[in-house]
């Protein structure tokens, strides 16, 4: 296929406020963007960033791509210095890449004020170090940067450039929008004027939007529209300010709604497990409402759209949830009411339909937590509970007598959590005391120690994840805080369960106790 | 001007997960959107929501708007009901607005399978609630649902309901691309379709687009660019699955990049403060990476271009920040090194650029807290702490001897907590202990009272907002958890700290401490 889906997540996709990779984060990135089927991996500045220096080197022994090749990225060579003689230079060919992508100034004004050198010596930079790499046998991409400021400020100036790096052999000039100022309309009227100019073709061109003006995927999408073959694009959008375009709606884009081929078959189903794994090794929440690939990307809350999806769900959707690896959720709000919790059951496994009382119980029941701050949004193990309990199904595996937490700094500057919990369990009064790095790990420990007796299986047991929220009293109550818990019982197992409270210590204990009795619930009974 | 800019943050924008607006929150709303110079304001579905009706109710009364028509929501009348008999439509009529949005089905696949009934009654029930609400003096807009869907499967009855709308009164028909899967290139296509089909001006359409494929700010620009001129969004692109085409960005491109006057002098310098208001009454926080209004929409992290920026800022920012009401930040983290954080220290009044041993000390100590799970980049106080820290400007207040925190959920249900804290101050030992609603708030009230007697201004300190963060242990390290505490000083200053700490009540100290250490350090001395 002709197309060139370029990512660029691991170098200027890192630039996002918050993202900072290990080297093992690195690798672990690039192979799940070739598990997605990019084509092109671009991992990093090698010889500017020691990081990415090790990540090459790594890389050659350690990734076994499958569909990508990887791109090392670099500069063109310093003013007034020869292209062998540039350290920089130098350090882009021993990362040993079939590819490299070079940035050179493509606007006169930063040229000459940030560069601080003339525009004649600027295009010898791009020839020379283009043709310096071509004969290492490199394929050679060049980065044209501030491409679209720079061709409305001073055209011609700036088609020399994409003309002088063509003509020393790259294989494609990608025109960057740095600063991310454009839109759809004046990306296709640039492309055709450039190409005019220079009479080549839009395929020897590339594309790499910034989404300064909310447009980054449809600028992107549009220059393909107009002929580009080569689009650079970072997982979930992270970049700079307010990012790149998002590789998973730029993909999915072109291959849903345009038909074109981008990816190898098979892949477009692995984008929102990809892009939640790079999310969670860049340590950011994944977006929600992210298109595609977002929890709510097909998720439906009204009322009125959630009884006429029972009709026919296709219709209200854009495109079928499972192409791109993700399913149609009905969330669980006071919007919604009764039709949307019979659904939200059904996809649950429990069947509502037949049992009018408990359906009317369960909707008042999530009505009334609502209103005191509670979410089932992101909790299903917690509403799960909720309504097997209503149905009687649920077996409480203890009773809570009372806990104590204790957090001390002492006076040699030692910090020690210590919890105390005091549970009946199958008739027997146990008391558990442990230790932990906080006052809910501690809290959790001496649960699990009180429980392990009677259940041995929750030793497997592991909190994944741990989310607190503060919600404040704007709607007439004071402030409470709701707790989500994410715990993995050991055996591939996720869920996630909700507690709410103005203590966070009494939140979080609601969530552990719905995790641990919706994980034992599962599970068969051992003792 | 002839651009409506129509807001339907209360309507439509309160589908999105985790929203439930109190009356009070939609006043408040209603009051920024104004103040945002808006045209229309939908508030929502008199009739059919019970807080929608005491809204409208409420704002005949209460709110005096300066640039904003209020709109009440409502559908066509049902099938097979005359319209005056419709309770809805009464309904709609009884909100006294000055106009009203009518929703309608325009895809005949919807028409049949959801609304049961036949095109040809669905075109009636189009005419006649039109006509009765035009009867009763009111502007009419109408919203075909799923009309790009509808359009594209059969035009020519798609068509016909616009015709119909029109017909019979309607000021606007408003195309809405209900499942969110349109891309610019479509859009045009379709208006230049259907103007050319019906024989009207483009400037008779409205454009309401879902951000599915994540181009609905591109979307409506592009209808924009082709002749319409009535554009519906929702602050901060909030609405159901990916949301709507966000207002902000789009009334920004309008007029920055497309220099179209949609909003009255002085309303677009609004954007960020009526943006983060709204963020905070939905309770949600604000997306750092939205365009022109976030955060980080200004911010800039690379090495390479924070040095760049001192030579000239304008070559590196797509349009000036305040015209938004945003500000150019500097961010401070590992990959900026010396030259960002002199920025950013010019940016907090320190001048670090005479003092180059300084410099390097605080850049190193940066580097390592940032290795240990640190960050500066939302806690300007902290990182000013630091760096006067450094200057050895920074006097702190009071040293820590040790505290204790106790949460108990005791047998009788009743949870508590209490702290005490040792500490001395200017020479003296002191032990005070406190209650609070949770540990971390009562660990804040033993703090304060431990150091009311010498520092009496603390008593109007509040402790605005708190937020936890969980690290996963990705960098070879244990998980850590990091916290963000924003103080109001009770004189209209807000400022942001941090701590990180494997213990939640430890990091919550540090952030405390350097609260109260940053908030008194910049009050006169009292005793």
């Amino acid at each position: 296929m002709p197309y060139q889906v370029y990512d660029t997540t691991l170098r200027d996709g890192a630039q996002r406020e918050g993202i900072s990779y290990s080297v093992v984060d690195k690798l672990g990135v690039a192979r799940l963007l070739d598990e997605f089927g990019v084509g092109f991996i671009e991992g990093g500045w090698p010889g500017a960033m020691p990081k990415d220096t090790e990540f090459f080197k790594r890389a050659r022994k350690e990734l076994d791509l499958k569909h990508a090749q990887l791109v090392a990225f670099g500069a063109t060579r310093k003013a007034g210095v020869a292209v062998n003689e540039d350290p920089q230079v130098r350090a882009l060919l021993d990362a040993e890449t079939p590819a490299v992508c070079l940035v050179a100034k493509s606007d006169i004004r930063h040229v000459e004020r940030a560069l601080r050198t003339t525009g004649a010596e600027n295009l010898a930079m791009v020839r020379d170090t283009v043709a310096h790499f071509v004969a290492n046998d490199r394929r050679v991409f060049l980065d044209c940067e501030h491409f679209f400021d720079g061709f409305r400020h001073d055209p011609a100036y700036t088609a020399s450039v994409v003309q002088a790096a063509l003509e020393a052999g790259a294989e494609v000039v990608v025109m960057c929008d740095t600063n991310g100022g454009m839109l759809p309309s004046r990306i296709t009227a640039a492309i055709t004027d450039l190409t005019g100019r220079l009479g080549i073709d839009a395929n020897r061109l590339g594309i790499h939007c910034q989404n300064d003006t909310s447009c980054a995927v449809a600028n992107t999408v549009a220059a393909v529209e107009a002929g580009v073959e080569h689009f650079q694009c970072t997982a979930n959008g992270y970049g700079e300010r307010p990012g790149n375009a998002d590789l998973f709606a730029v993909v999915a884009n072109l291959q849903l709604k345009l038909g074109l081929p981008v990816l190898p078959d098979g892949c477009l189903e692995q984008a929102m497990r990809v892009s939640h794994s790079i999310a969670e090794i860049a340590n950011i929440a994944p977006d929600t409402h992210q298109a595609y690939v977002g929890a709510a990307a097909f998720a439906h809350k009204a009322g009125l759209h959630a009884s006429a999806i029972k009709v026919d769900p296709l219709l209200y959707n854009h495109v079928e949830p499972s192409v791109v690896g993700n399913d149609m959720r009905i969330l669980v709000t006071e919007m919604a009411g009764r039709a949307s919790i019979e659904l939200k059951s059904r996809e649950l496994g429990i069947d509502l339909a037949g049992h009018p009382a408990e359906l009317s119980r369960v909707t008042q029941r999530v009505k009334d937590l609502e209103a005191g701050g509670w979410s089932f949004e992101a909790a299903d193990a917690s509403f799960e509970l909720l309504v097997r309990g209503e149905l009687g199904e649920v077996t409480r595996p203890f009773a809570l007598e009372s806990y104590r937490v204790l957090v001390e700094h002492r006076e040699d500057g030692a910090v020690v959590s210590e919890a105390t919990a005091k549970v009946r369990v199958r008739g027997e009064r146990v008391i558990a005391t442990a230790e932990g790095n906080g006052p809910i790990n501690a809290l959790d420990e001496a649960l699990r120690l009180a429980l392990s007796k009677h259940y041995p299986e929750l030793t497997s047991f592991v909190l994944a994840d741990y989310k607190v929220r503060i919600l404040e009293g704007s709607h007439g109550s004071g402030a409470v805080t709701r707790v989500l818990v994410e715990t993995n019982d050991g055996r591939g197992r996720d869920f996630t369960t909700v507690g709410v409270h103005e203590n966070v210590v009494e939140a979080s204990w609601h969530a552990l106790v719905d995790a641990l009795t919706y994980g034992l619930d599962r599970e068969p009974a051992v003792s």
